[in-house]
């Protein structure tokens, strides 16, 4: 399944630069960072609650926010990339 | 049509952050800010090529990037919001 994970953290404290780091840490485990905070994310069907909980263990529920987008298969390799935005080299078996 | 808009400008210059304003001003015409770099938006298939060229007429093609991601129908009422994040407010007739 192929994901698109965008985030904003509360970084006004030392915690929340923490929290930043630590939710790019798991997305880096399952994609690609694309954009400061937006990552192309591929997981299985049976690895999408771990990623989500992971995600939901870190950030501060008030202060953070996190959004995970359904992408249709494919649609990572057909993203519009304008400016210095580059196609994300998701490897075709990376993709389920 | 429903499509995602994804941006890191580089604000590091004044002109940067006014580049950052007015990809804001041209996102905010045809949707919603859902996080500080990014949109939901829903345009028909005459108006993307406009949304488009206005983007790229205001970036700098080296520093910043603009990534559109084509939704389908519904992503938008789909989405999985962790933390702070809610679902936007897109009206139905918005969606096309």
């Amino acid at each position: 399944m192929e994901y698109l994970i965008t985030y904003d953290v509360d970084t006004t404290t030392k915690q929340g630069e923490r929290r930043l780091r630590r939710v790019a840490k798991v997305c880096e485990g399952y994609g690609i960072r694309v954009q400061k905070s937006v990552f192309e994310v591929t997981c299985t069907a049976a690895q999408l609650p771990s990623l989500r909980q992971q995600l939901i263990d870190i950030i501060d529920a008030q202060a953070d926010s996190i959004r995970l987008y359904r992408l249709t298969a494919g649609s990572l390799r057909a993203v519009e990339c304008l400016g210095a935005a580059r196609l994300a080299p998701h490897h075709g078996d990376h993709i389920l």
